[in-house]
């Protein structure tokens, strides 16, 4: 079954008509990737070539066979799945082969997951048009996972900039449906989520701040109580439990703050109030990252980028970055695991 | 009743304890104002003396008593009305007296708008806590105005910075309250306010985006049908009137198309989708403009700065875009009063 003592991440090639080939042949030539970690992409040989020929690299990696033993030594390996010959897909088109290939591709992903061979799923990024023609039920990676998984619990968005994480109590649902649900459990249980992803990514004791839900945190109950009745509760509640957390902090001027390095993470209450901040501070370096799963998944937070496929000049910033938090998550589990 | 046939600014004193006065003696001094306005301060000569001194410059403005007449040709005037002696109060700290004077010095500026001598009210900054101890129903300069006027009308706040408007239907409200306030008459009402107050200012055709309400703009009714119902409606109706606005875009990337100078203004549905972005972007710069009053006014967003009171360290950048934005205005205003 391929298990290793070695931290594992699995490392799905993206759309093959997008830049997500390129942004893995990069992965696998640049010497990114730490040497105690055993990183596995998974795909097919001829769309690995073809996104490091648009590239100009060499990719570094051994290359297996689809049901081949995988090495248990930290390294660079590719799993030739050898499911689509990128000759009979457009570069830049939405189609069902690209869209099979993406989901055949992740899911195996998510098996190594699953079965323990790897500590961190990783992707470079799919077109959900294209995942959706292949698989109609695919809403986006979240809760794809979570029906190949058959995962019942909670699991969560992150949004990760160099030094500002984000995460949300609630996400798509329209804005009149936010404030029913901003109840204890569900905050706390976001809380709770965030400081064990940020733990697990290397922060010892991650600042994270409780942004409120109302204009000026409801100026005292004034614009509304949720900070009074909900959140005040709750941050009193996980200060206690060791959570260094603090707020409600009004809405407005919490990312400002955090910007200039007050906190390590923000937690907002809803899908806007944080992705209007992020998508202003860094939106070309940031990290999504799906915590509450069985193992963290990680990929850079821009699309596939179908405009600019297979022309060279995709930035690799963020999948670097999702790389490194990769890294650093998958040893922290492997460390626990093995303990 | 000292009119004139040239644009005229009504600009009030601030709050004697913070950086108000040395904003005002720097605004007196410097040759930001254009030589065909008549700028007409209002305060105590001795409150603006020792904000000369803190700011180490010398005002040049003819000081005219209370009740003297007031000269028609353009230039700058100072009207002492003699009503505080600055070693009475303490710098930086609330007290009735500070309060006292900023009531009456911005009553006197807003019936200088009402009386129609002045084309356009400016201040530089209050301190709602003090103002409140002299007037305790004062809530902000909006509502005093509005109460001061017996104005029964809809009037707008509206975020300026250099390049980028922001004005909001919705603005103090609990947000579980927002959706429900989202309505055909309300939203057509801010987009053509802005369109107005954007004109006033110089814009020749403003190109407005509206932002959605809901994440990803309600995607496709899928969280929210709010786009659907009210707000394409809305533009679509607002651009057969010959206003050049489009979407309603997705609120967490229509602030970064905006910063990339796509849109000179984003008219947002409530508090925090428009002040999360704006002060991440330049809160320093922002101006805060009231719209759909008689007469518009102005003022730096920036606050009293009890802090740095009388140190001469305020940055006066957004004094100065302010007054910049109040001397377009009241050209626009006196020529189409004047025609």
């Amino acid at each position: 079954m391929s298990h290793s003592p070695h931290p594992t991440i699995a490392l799905a090639t993206g759309c093959p008509a997008g830049i997500g080939p390129e942004l893995l042949a990069d992965t696998l030539a640049s010497n990114q990737i730490p040497e105690d970690v055993r990183l596995i992409a998974i795909g097919d040989a001829r769309v690995l070539d073809r996104g490091a020929v648009a590239r100009g690299c060499t990719p570094a990696a051994q290359i297996l066979g689809r049901n081949e033993q995988i090495p248990t030594e930290p390294g660079r390996y590719f799993v030739n799945l050898g499911n689509l010959d990128p000759a009979t897909i457009s570069v830049g088109q939405i189609s069902l082969d690209a869209g099979k290939f993406g989901v055949d591709t992740f899911s195996a992903a998510i098996d190594m997951g699953a079965r323990g061979v790897a500590d961190v799923v990783a992707w470079t990024p799919f077109n959900k048009a294209a995942m959706r023609l292949a698989h109609p039920s695919y809403e986006d990676e979240i809760v794809y996972t979570a029906e190949r998984l058959d995962f019942r619990g909670t699991a969560s968005e992150f949004n990760v900039l160099p030094k500002l994480w984000n995460a949300r109590v609630t996400s798509h649902v329209p804005l009149s449906g936010v404030a029913a649900l901003i109840t204890f459990d569900r905050v706390m249980k976001s809380l709770k989520l965030t400081d064990q992803a940020m733990r697990e990514s290397g922060y010892e004791a991650p600042r994270i701040a409780v942004s409120g839900l109302n204009p000026h945190a409801g100026d005292g109950g004034n614009f509304g109580r949720e900070e009074i009745d909900v959140l005040e509760p709750v941050v009193a509640a996980a200060k206690h439990e060791g959570i260094f957390c603090d707020g409600p902090f009004p809405p407005d001027t919490v990312f400002v703050r955090a910007r200039k390095g007050e906190f390590d993470a923000v937690l907002t209450m809803y899908h806007d109030q944080g992705q209007i901040a992020m998508k202003l501070i860094g939106f070309d370096a940031g990290v999504t990252l799906l915590g509450g799963f069985p193992f963290p998944l990680v990929t850079p937070a821009h699309g596939s980028a179908y405009d600019i496929a297979y022309k060279g000049v995709a930035d690799t910033g963020a999948m670097a970055n999702a790389m490194a938090i990769a890294a650093r998550m998958a040893r922290t589990r492997k460390a626990v695991r093995e303990s």
